[in-house]
């Protein structure tokens, strides 16, 4: 697998992907109905952003995207999200990826990175980013409509960089 | 004091209290320099957003915006900021406009309240929304560089509503 900087022709096959992720509702705080290009500008305009793509044989099978979590005097602490191609997953372990963000985000200055939203339900990426260093600083109660499960957490998690 | 909602024409009284808080640097993840122009569109401009005032005697003293803290799923957290008129502040409390923010989010059916970035050195804010009923959840560690002390904490509060 390479990981490198997206370019704007990787949209389509991150959309590909990324679209019945967001339709499920069940990970991120997206509208389900998200449309292709509020979906793009989301993921590759945000201002300060990065956006990377891991590829396997040639295809896109997953991306991530950092920025600063907060402008100016919070600038220096990242925030990214991550999405691997799920049937392609069984294959292909989305580790490399999350490891290179953390990478990119040390070389690009940032000196910690945060997630502001990670559902409680969603296990395999709380073992994943846990498994990378990360620890969650709190639990915002009943903070995440789940399509299942009803009111459940969404966990704040950081982890310094360099 | 007359607590409302903003309309147009409170912007220039707003903007003349809200950019000397701004330029100070020491309360709020804006640039100093933030541009009047890029001011009323973050404050005033936030999807689905409701920003009030707070009167006194004639004159906006104070300011109190609130919006989804996420889209979609998470929308039933409300985040918010409030600011008042520092050199006022002496004779005007500041407990009815944050008081009205907790009123006004309930009505509008939120079912909490989430600070993202409350700066750790902000004694004054921290303990009006203690007051309040909010608790800190985490504090995010030297997120924020102060422009006196260096790299300090960000706090998350929360309370729940109605």
């Amino acid at each position: 697998m390479k990981i490198r900087d997206a370019v704007d022709s990787d949209w389509p096959a991150i959309w590909g992907f990324l679209q019945p992720i967001v339709a499920a509702g069940d990970t991120y705080c997206w509208p389900p109905d998200t449309s292709e290009d509020a979906a793009r500008k989301w993921w590759m305009g945000k201002p300060g952003g990065r956006v990377l793509v891991a590829v396997d044989n040639g295809a896109v099978v997953g991306t991530a995207e950092l920025h600063p979590n907060q402008p100016a005097a919070g600038s220096h602490v990242a925030n990214a999200g991550s999405w691997c191609h799920r049937p392609q997953l069984a294959g292909v372990s989305d580790v490399p990826l999350a490891q290179r963000v953390l990478e990119v985000a040390a070389e690009d200055g940032y000196a910690a990175m945060q997630f502001n939203a990670v559902v409680e339900t969603n296990e395999h990426a709380i073992r994943l980013w846990e498994s990378l260093g990360f620890t969650i600083l709190a639990t915002v109660p009943e903070a995440f409509r789940h399509p299942d499960r009803g009111l459940v957490g969404l966990h704040i998690m950081h982890r310094f960089l360099g």
